[in-house]
């Protein structure tokens, strides 16, 4: 059955512990957050696992869904620190320009993660130059763009992209996305980091379409967090609970899944599955990973200068 | 279970044939439209189905879906239609002055309905005495407002209401609101009207906040398309369907119906389901219910007419 | 001729420094912030002075347009402190519920600003039976609402307001909205706080529709911020200049004044006039007063928690 | 004194009616609808009015500001026959294929001109290859987009462009922009279409950023409406209708001129002047311009197929 996830822990969680060309780490912090760190080596462990070769970070808290500001806070530091540890690992300097760019859809809820971001960075490339020797030396410089959608523009987001990426000669690419995940648990409490580069929606069947190093010639870091599950997933969920209780033995394994498979095709289709309350949940979503990706890169400012900043 | 719909043709569809107080009527149309009226005679009725006494029309077409412009309009014209039955049989006036109140969440894309056809009405009430006399006599006096929901204002939306319905005195209230049915297939598909008041979602378990002809003192017709539909639905249609193909006849239904609310209460809590591209389905029901309202209140006009007026 | 000015400083610095009925008070603090009151006293005053009686305070500086986040947040404490005064003036109660009223036009940049301050209100009114006694009880009951404008809905502001206002019986009632200043040099530098009430743009010429403590029966707070200047004024003050260096003595005063009035009527008319970087003020106005009202009605946050909840 | 303006028509109405270089037709038409050509045919022409040498058309009707449904679709028909034949003078194609770029800022409501239009535009280019040979086969290959503003993205509106139209390789591009005039009764009446290029806010001072034939290698046509005009315009307008009334010859032209140059330069500075329902004009305007453009591209469709189209 195909089970669309865009993390890979899950993809780890789903297979036995112990695959060739694939490393798992994990380290606990306060208010139950946890650190993964899946680290695909080789091309072995992408066939494994189904994604590209790179790391990815997961930080996973259950506790970032009871909207209390120092959680959000303490969320927001660590995910800074995580990438600040995956930029170090790909660029030698301490001074880089970053371009930030905003994937999704803004007119849908779960899909404006990207936009929200962008609207919430410290953006100064275009002043750079002013501020560098004067005052404010403590910024560093950043630009930020959240190119509108293929359905929109009929461009696909990589034409949009590749150009102002060779225009403009960043040393470094942020990709922020609405992720997919399979379980609903997962929306809003996970955020995954990786260097390995994605393919945005618009591209998707089109490798040429991919936005990574390979493609843009600088290194590409993508953020994101699990905002929707398809429907297709969640009924998988609801039925694998069901088979449980019922006992229902009878079937052979095989069997099952051949029936879920006709049964989830017929009833629900291209369906996404969102929390009620999703335009609440992305607002927080957008602020934690935006102080985030403003603490990492204007890394002399505190969190609370950050704060004051992005009003 | 508790299946939670906003269309009373759904309700009835579950129920055997004839329900005393009950009636049903069907009538078929251009383009697979099919006009189905659910009439609510009584209080009998109304406890057999769950559904305030009342009259609900439904307007459905799969063929609505294909986006195709004609289909759209005769959509338009035949929702106009209804809607001036309906505004007949309560009214005996000619000229008469209408409030349209938009529901819903704005920031939520399939919840934003009430908004957008808001945005498409040709309000009239401020500028009515300058039109009537002089030219363009062939609109009426309309005026429209959608409020903030509670969790933005912290004020419900029968706070809002009451007063501009006592301080404008409105002959006639015009309610749009986004629907939730049981079936994904009814997404976008079904139109229903009803004269038997709505209670806003921020004014649940509190039946002071119904808004009805007997909270307002005006006649109340209710207006809507589902665009969404409760996990907790959707996943027992997989369910159902999955119990039949598997012949899962070793259990007894009753036993059945208790596994599948333990399953669904654990594994889905409240989320809901809509399709992947609810944006552009949001502005095509918009657009069919602005241009049906418009049409049946400024009933001078022709379709063309509306649709140049409200770009 | 006829300046519109929303600020009484300006229209008490017009006339001669002592009218009867009308006192101002004046005191100096940090980064060039100064502090007027004017009082109006009486109906002689407010004859005079041409503003209802009442209190209107105006805190000024022009180093707020440096876009310093330490002045934003000065200049939002001192607001606050005035704010609170003026509330003690009104109600002797230590816990109190108000209403916010964000007027203006949101599809207009410089009238947005009302908008754009209830969007960043801490709103608890729906939840304040549950916060009140649990937790976060430094939090008090506000509820927030920005209507729409009479030309989007054909309703005025008042009737909108006069009903939520009898539903649910707030002590207290703060309207916010974009104002007009007689010098470009206002804009943006000045924040007025007043207990005379308030007439929005689309009850002009109506008193019926004032919103004040004689027609809402509870205490009015009317804060604001200049940003435009009606052109017609704009060209009064290019012109005086103008005659000062030409020496035009040739004509008296009074055929001056003939000669401007004439002028300004035929070339400008019904025209206001905005600084071209005014998308970026309207945000840094909102932030102030916005964080200025959070922290007078929820007094017992201090100044960097309501910058970290209204994130 | 610097008076600026993107009308050519305007530059040509200041000097001398005959220019070496610069020739002037006109033409009448119904409901006063005036289509004039501005031609400036060599370098000297260029170096007289100011403007790159090109041609500039115009269409000017006071009745357009009626809101008469009937004058919007007219003037929309003749603005689409007018690019139409300034296309056919720089393609020979029958098929092509076209990008429509959006510029300014949607944040600012008299400059959101360029996105309102493109949110109108019927984009095929994703979905041309599925249209071309099926149905729909009257629609051409269009696709749009409208970047974000230096001020949010901190990338030059060129290096967005730039890399888009190499990627995309349209045959045509068509840009839409806001406008100065020098007279406010131009804003809103007049409709200029020009195959000079332009050059971008973001571009300012820096020819590199122009947008144009020679920097993108297509034909590029830019279409826009004046909706602002700067304030020290203004002030000069007022104050030469004053200077006439008061008969100040006792100063010479010169003297006049030096002094108006000081008093505005002290008086208005960077502000510009918008009519006070700027909201509805820009929604207007917009639609006759994506009226406009959509008819001159998708040329097989009549003006009622689009309107339905843009719903």
């Amino acid at each position: 059955m195909d089970i669309r996830t865009d993390l890979a822990i899950e993809l780890f969680g789903n297979l036995s512990s112990s695959i060739e060309g694939v490393s798992l780490k994990e380290k606990k912090l306060l208010y139950n957050l946890v650190v993964n760190e899946v680290n695909v080596e080789n091309e072995a462990g992408s066939k494994h696992i189904g994604k590209p070769v790179g790391k990815y970070i997961t930080i996973t808290s259950e506790d970032v869904k009871t909207r209390d500001l120092d959680i959000q806070k303490y969320t927001a530091k660590i995910f800074a620190e995580e990438i600040k540890k995956m930029i170090k690992s790909h660029l030698n300097k301490d001074l880089f320009s970053t371009l930030v760019i905003g994937l999704g859809n803004k007119n849908m809820t779960a899909d404006a993660l990207g936009n929200k971001v962008c609207d919430k960075l410290i953006v100064t490339r275009h002043i750079y130059d002013m501020i560098k020797n004067q005052f404010s030396h403590s910024l560093n410089n950043m630009s930020a763009i959240a190119p509108q959608v293929l359905g929109v523009t009929g461009i696909e987001t990589f034409d949009v992209i590749e150009g102002i990426v060779k225009n403009t000669k960043p040393d470094l690419v942020i990709i922020v996305d609405s992720l997919a995940s399979q379980k609903t648990g997962r929306i809003a409490t996970t955020f995954q980091i990786s260097d390995s580069g994605i393919i945005p929606g618009s591209g998707l069947n089109n490798p040429r379409m991919e936005l990574s190093k390979k493609t843009l010639n600088v290194p590409v870091i993508s953020i994101g967090v699990p905002l929707v599950v398809y429907a297709r997933t969640i009924s998988f969920d609801v039925m694998q609970s069901l088979f449980k209780k019922a006992n229902a033995g009878v079937l052979s394994d095989d069997r099952v899944d051949e029936i879920l498979n006709e049964c989830v095709k017929e009833t629900v289709g291209d369906l996404v599955v969102t929390p009620k309350d999703i335009d609440v949940i992305v607002n927080d979503c957008a602020y934690i990973l935006a102080v985030g990706v403003n603490l990492a890169i204007h890394n002399k400012l505190d969190i609370d200068e950050v704060i004051s900043y992005i009003h």
